[in-house]
């Protein structure tokens, strides 16, 4: 591997997950880390231990290596809270509300989330994927356009002109756990997918296209049950179809229409969505694996330029 | 109270719960028995001691006094299996699949449950709601209507010429459990309402009605997290924003442009169907309690009669 020199040690730390990469001055990652200790997870005075001793490795020998914080660590229940910055809000805004946490381990950055009002006055938050969105920006070149972050709460982002002028969270990955693993649902499904059976996805993606009324939703999901009672759906895939309706019904209302969206998110969650889009007509483009970092770079970028 | 002749035993066993009358000709309730004790709790051999346990004092000098059952209690997983009868039905179809248990308790009949296949072709299932319906039909004087059944598993049902001719099953009360107990939203969520706070209620029957796309669905359970993390709802009424949400949303998906049901559940939850109903135009007449004992009576006539 090219000796690339460190630019940032970059964290996108959440609700149930912190990963950290050291990242070259392109935003890709010389080294990773990761682990299962959620910013919430830890007491108030843990979490800068715990960062000490997942990074602290990266820092010997560079104490002007800055660290940047992202997530619900800047959560009122996390590290220290980081107010959020009400939408629209771009590089600037978030770079302007960006906190730095005094520690021994030099210089740590720590990125507020973002809120928004829905079309009908409710209110909505992300902590980390502001930076993720910001990110991919960068990577993408582009100032406009519809963002999707799917995952255990996906969020679908509107941005023009590089900056996040709304966003609507949908719940659909944590509402898909609690259905699988706490109603009647999961009962009859089969963690083993048997080769050659017709595929529960894209059965469920179409019956989210079928919905009419949103209510229609509460009926659907029962359907896992009677399609599996009625042997209409395979064990193995009843789970698949409970993924296809809920995504299926996520695109459709986090898309209001656009055919096409840019999509941050693993590559086997964005698989998931594009095979879900390809049968609803929007289109995912994948956005690079480094957005956190990315983002992290365009917000130290800015921040030392107004120093 | 005036001594009334008992007519049969009245047995609702669901899946979570077991429900006995003793009931007089008229379908009231001479004595009642109730258990935590659901039909697919016990095994295979189980069923006939618990049942004699719970109903065998009304049996003693009474060996002709006939048990009726309903619910889970008939289903694959329960005590014998009553095989579904497909819609349309009314009471001579279910009466002429209604099973007859062998045991040393005397007469006991067990009433099968509906299937039916919704507007896009898609199976659902109701064991013990069928019986509720008869019921409430022979109560009300009705041959024809639109029935709402609240629960666990809401059912809606449209009846006509006395027979179901369809229904649909809406998973309202399951999920919100699953929502409130494994997932974030309880986290904010406060078990004592305040007097005089704000109700979360009609909030979220409001925002069900506000909701265009049934993926929307899956963003404005979010609002039950927001809501309270911006202080606009009240800690203790977070829980009741999430269930006019869902009551909502059901409602109108169930009534699908009606304006008046018949509704089959307890006071509470019938209380809460109208306070939702008269936000959304939606009107409720309240079936009588004991439409479970009507129901058994009236099969149990067809059968005598047919014998």
């Amino acid at each position: 591997m090219p000796s690339r020199p460190p630019a940032l040690i970059s964290v996108d730390w959440g609700t149930s997950s912190f990963r950290a990469a050291l990242a070259a001055a392109d935003g890709s990652s010389i080294e990773e880390v990761a682990a299962d200790k959620g910013a919430l997870a830890l007491g108030p005075a843990e979490h800068e231990a715990f960062l000490a001793a997942m990074v602290g490795a990266w820092k010997k020998g560079r104490p002007d290596l800055p660290i940047f914080l992202s997530g619900m660590v800047g959560a009122r229940q996390g590290w220290v809270e980081a107010p959020y910055v009400p939408c629209p809000a771009g590089v600037s805004e978030i770079a302007a509300a960006t906190l730095t946490i005094p520690t021994p381990l030099g210089r740590v950055l720590l990125a507020p989330g973002l809120s928004a009002v829905d079309a009908r006055g409710a209110p909505d938050v992300m902590r980390g994927e502001e930076t993720q969105i910001l990110g991919a920006l960068s990577a993408s070149g582009r100032t406009d356009g519809l963002f999707a972050l799917p995952g255990t709460h996906s969020k679908w982002a509107r941005v023009e002109k590089g900056r996040i002028l709304s966003f609507e969270t949908f719940m659909t990955g944590e509402i898909f756990a609690a259905l699988k693993e706490h109603t009647v649902l999961g009962r009859l499904m089969a963690e083993t997918r048997v080769e050659g059976e017709p595929g529960g996805f894209a059965l469920g993606v179409r019956a989210a296209a079928a919905l009419e009324r949103p209510g229609e939703l509460l009926h659907a999901v029962f359907m896992t049950r009677t399609l599996g009672l009625f042997d209409r759906v395979a064990p193995g895939e009843l789970a698949e179809y409970l993924s296809g309706l809920l995504i299926g019904a996520e695109i459709l209302a986090g898309a209001r229409g656009a055919r096409s969206a840019l999509i941050v998110g693993s590559p086997a969650l964005a698989a998931r969505y594009a095979q879900a889009g390809a049968l609803l007509g929007v289109e995912f483009s994948p956005a690079p694996q480094n957005c956190a970092a990315l983002g992290h770079l365009a917000l130290l970028e800015r921040i030392d330029a107004g120093a």
